[in-house]
């Protein structure tokens, strides 16, 4: 039987792609070694630039964001380097896994999946490296298994602090145009992020923002790499082009969402978030559910998980909840598998569509009877008004 | 300032379109006079007549839904004819003006605006007129200026009961598709519909069913016609042609839509459209408002029309909660300007939109400094859960 | 069997639909009473205005061509009001039946198909009206059956040199946006035109223009109206509403239409159909077939209409072609059915697209078995290069 | 100022993307983890396993083919590992370095670039090879810098003969779904492939099938990998999942391609480029111009190289024709850059469609000036009736 109505699509990703993207997609393509295309290629280059708030490289992959988190390593870093990664959460667990599958060591911060990096840690650790065996600090901005937020500008701070060389590596998939992100301003070397999240697209583009220093890295990595090496993107990139056959198409919705952003406003676009992140969370205290983000002040805006109480299944209320309201909620992940739901609330999103988002959650509570107050949404609602 | 999100579409109609529809509009446009045309026509012709439940003729105009009411009447009528018409609202007010317009005589039982048409009260006019002067009888299905519901099958009894033999015209605009229609069951003889409602197309198509009674009508009346002459288009349609060129892309986007009520069932879109009406007018009662409607059993699914309190704008309220809320609601009509304003629940619709639809009213009510109880939007939750 | 590439419509309207237009038709609609709507509809009444060549009156209908004809009638005589029109065609001789369908008296000048209307027989007919019996001199710019065109401004000049009050109407539905239209310059009093042709949108958009002798001559007709009265749109459409709910989406493809147009320049529009008029008939001519438009200079850059020998059936060849090159011809109309086929080449359409058909046309000359010699691809390749 | 018409994009890939793919690829992106996209994932793996004619694995990544090429070689090889290749031309040349970026030996049978791979070259070079030191032998199907076809179950035919254990490799990026390919029957062990040639689509997807064999080397096969890893993608693959986001809306449109190629049938596909190409060979050769391919037998039906006369730039031929005529042509690569242009035939292409093409290449070789005889289009045409 066929389901009324628009789909609720509240996965922290892909967010929903708005009309407008969805329509310059499905635009003809074009000759990728023609004058047309340059104009497209640089305005992508150009708009990312703007978005990751840098005037250095912007790399943009045909390829999940899991290929520019490989891109990110295989383009700075020689076999058996040091990296430090810090355990924020599941994505944060992968990236590290990623790292060993390349031949490279990984010091990992444990953490308990309920809040960002923590700078002091990190100082610490790399105080005590007085060898600089570590060559890079990974860390995730917005952990998308969580709803947890690092403070990258600290980070940068406790690198500093301990006088460390290290580059600067940072996961923004799930935070970039939705959380403020300053790639230069915070002295961050690698930026890695993906199309589906704040950027509002599908899935299928990459991206890789590169300081100097990671560009000077680049020369002598040793690291196997050719599909990602940024080498061969410089020279192309320069005129707008690409040394293979771009996905052009995604590359037609991306600038169309740059444009779609600065119309809006950054400014705005991260008030939007932050402000639907509190109202979500307002709504889960009304509940009497615990929010997994347990830090004071790092609870994401892109997303908010959520812990069922012990005993009652995440993903058994999922199901649920996807039949009888046609809303697609995200799941926990390893650690907390089938213990959080996570609701997205990111992208392009309203505040209509935030009650009617937090009422599929609140309704599905009452449904698969999961022990909860009402007044969740109303609760919402006060906040958003 | 661009505004985040999908914007809440929520008069009574035209209703928001859903992609499958956009989709089939959207391919390219055919030879109305080749082969393949001939299979798109049918399925139209085929598919409208499921929908207004009908074994009878069916037509299908480029125009809007003015466009069939004044089919409807210049294909069965004769200058200075008389029509007998029921004042349910702006609409059958609108209707009564045409037939004047068109050079009939309207005779309009007045009513409140505050239920549908009255059979008792059409039986009693209809017994008096022993000379039989009066040639039709029209009535609105659903009056969109109220939210209110004609009982279509009481006004056939009660024309038997007179033993009239007055044609039966319905004006089902925007009851079609989303409130039971028996064209046949019912003994309507012309009803009257759009593209923009309950069928979730855009504006541009309008419908005649019509009767055995009705095409014998179309044979001897007189009022001058000719794009909308009957009598034009019953050949080409045996073979799914038109006797001028069709509006291609709309035809493509009903087969579509046709297909997408059936894959939810009939019974199932009529049940969906009564609940939120039901749950709509459980979020306006416990704000404190009134319904317009106040024919117990004649509220509409397809909209609800709600008073504000004495010296409130309804339009101004509506204003605000456009900009802060990035809803559209409907207005009052004529005698209800300013006083009312209408939310629509129509179309291809599920309960987290409508959840979403009634918290932009109860915010919009708060921001607009409206007096009313909190509380309306978790009402409706309740009756949804 | 699926056919690969793309469908060659080269029929004389509809026209291939550029994907920017289907594009911008498959937007969301929007409310037609809110402030959006305001921008899109002035924005097509401007435009439209610059595509007649007008300061004054257009107006806008969801409907096929045929109700801007009868619009233009209804709008501005009285019934038994005498018109005078010329037998420039098919679509010359619909128009005069409709005339007489809504109570015109209808004057024809006979002609022979095979060119436009002839001012000196017109200028006598009007001499020869001492009364000023005729209201109304009705002619077809550009004869969608024949591919001839009429010289308006000599016609204009016919009507001048009579000393004749009639008003001067023009259907240039097949003409406008493909052929230079001067609605004010030319001094038309109605101008009929549709949306499927230079416009090169979907059907179900008609205009009127209208000088303020029209305008004025509304005041006083008394034809039966009601859907198509200029009346009611005068008021509504000074801030970009309509009296009923418009088109919506057909209106966002207009604008785009208009846009393009302009992009292009309306001068280069009219020197590329002409010379593609030009091309084709030197196709024509090297086939040994002949060009139904026998009056030189008044050849149609829209369509060229060509003769088949006899014993040949045009019917038969067109199903053949159609069949085996995937394109789609206009067929003969009434008097030259079966006889004449018809090359569309109209709307958004390039040189190669040209070649394409035409190579469509000998390849199915010669799959049909009729005589004709090879060669007239190339030779209007050498006239296009 | 615009142009208007179709562009004619006629490189060898991307081909114009017909409008069901476009449309099926802007529809809304959906939850990667949730029910319904396991049956789009599952479409999918089985969709192209019928493309490729093969009951073992086919793996599918979001990037360009580039990546499938590096994954075919990552997934099996070890470092150091001794690949034998065929310089069919610049793609050959591109994959050989790609091998050695990555660490590989490349031995290259040196060839002119006028034919497909030459099998008793490789028999003979494996014959050779006792110590069985090459661990790959890979082989371009469609060249697609030359225009040349390799004949590769004649190449399976050679290993065998040579009694040699390497594995099997060919790239058919341009090939498939153009030109037969049996993935099975011809014995390969790894087929590349990318979306934007015979599939149809956007770029932006890229494909590995697998023999038994294949998925053996995978396990011992040492070179880094993570993006590329097949081993990942065996289990989330056995229900319609991916072990990372998917690029969802290509996925769409491959399936949508795959059933648009089984509507035509693959037969017919094959047969129809098979026909275009010889029908371009006839307008080359009547032009008086040199097929770069110089192997009878080889030629490609995907796509056309052509040698300018000595003296004449083939870029400035291009960038008039594409000025001129708004056609998109291939240029010369390397060796044979700006000496030759390439006419892709390819994807969603019909016989009007390649008049034109070819009509725009000789209309622009008359404007560049290039000398040649005329008539090279009445030539395709007498072909292709």
């Amino acid at each position: 039987m066929r389901k009324a109505g628009r789909h609720f699509l509240q996965i922290p990703g892909p967010s929903a792609v708005p009309d407008r993207i969805l329509s310059a997609i499905g635009q003809q393509t074009i000759d990728h070694r023609g004058p047309d295309f340059a104009k497209v290629g640089m305005r992508a280059l150009d708009g990312m630039k703007s978005i990751f708030n840098t005037k250095e490289h912007v790399f943009i992959y045909p390829s999940s964001g899991t290929g520019a988190w490989e891109a990110a390593l295989v383009n700075t870093l020689s076999p058996g380097d040091c990296v430090l990664m810090f355990e924020t959460g599941h994505f944060a667990t992968l990236w590290k896994k990623l790292a060993e599958k390349l031949g490279l060591k990984a010091e990992f911060i444990e953490g308990d999946w309920r809040g960002g990096a923590d700078p002091d840690q990190i100082e610490a650790y790399l105080a005590e490296d007085k060898n600089h065996e570590i060559k890079a600090v990974c860390v995730v901005h917005n952990e998308t298994s969580t709803g947890s937020v690092s403070p990258i500008a600290a980070v940068r701070q406790a690198i500093d602090n301990a006088n460390h060389p290290a580059l600067f590596m940072v996961d923004t998939i799930s935070g970039l145009a939705s959380l403020e992100y300053q790639h230069d301003a915070w002295g961050v070397d690698v930026t890695v992020s993906g199309s589906q999240k704040g950027l509002m697209l599908p899935p299928g583009l990459s991206f890789n923002a590169a300081s100097a220093k990671a560009m000077a890295a680049n020369k002598t990595a040793t690291l196997q790499r050719s599909y990602w090496d940024w080498a061969e993107m410089v020279g192309p990139n320069k005129t707008g082009y690409f040394p293979y056959t771009p996905a052009t198409n995604l590359l037609y919705g991306l600038n169309e969402a740059v444009d779609m952003l600065h119309e809006e406003g950054m400014e705005n676009v991260f008030a939007r978030h932050a402000r639907h992140g509190q109202a979500a969370r307002a709504a889960v205290r009304t509940w009497g559910l615990e929010v997994l983000c347990a830090a004071q002040g790092q609870e994401s805006g892109v997303l908010t998980a959520v812990k069922l109480p012990d005993g009652h299944s995440a993903d058994a209320f999922r199901a649920s909840t996807l039949e009888h309201y046609d809303i697609s909620l995200g799941n926990g992940l390893s650690k907390v598998a089938d213990k959080v739901f996570r609701i997205g609330h990111l992208g392009d999103f309203n505040d209509l569509m935030l009650v009617g988002t937090l009422a599929g959650v609140e309704m599905g509570l009452k449904k698969a009877n999961v022990p909860h107050n009402a007044g969740g949404v109303q609760a919402a609602m006060e906040l958003l008004s």
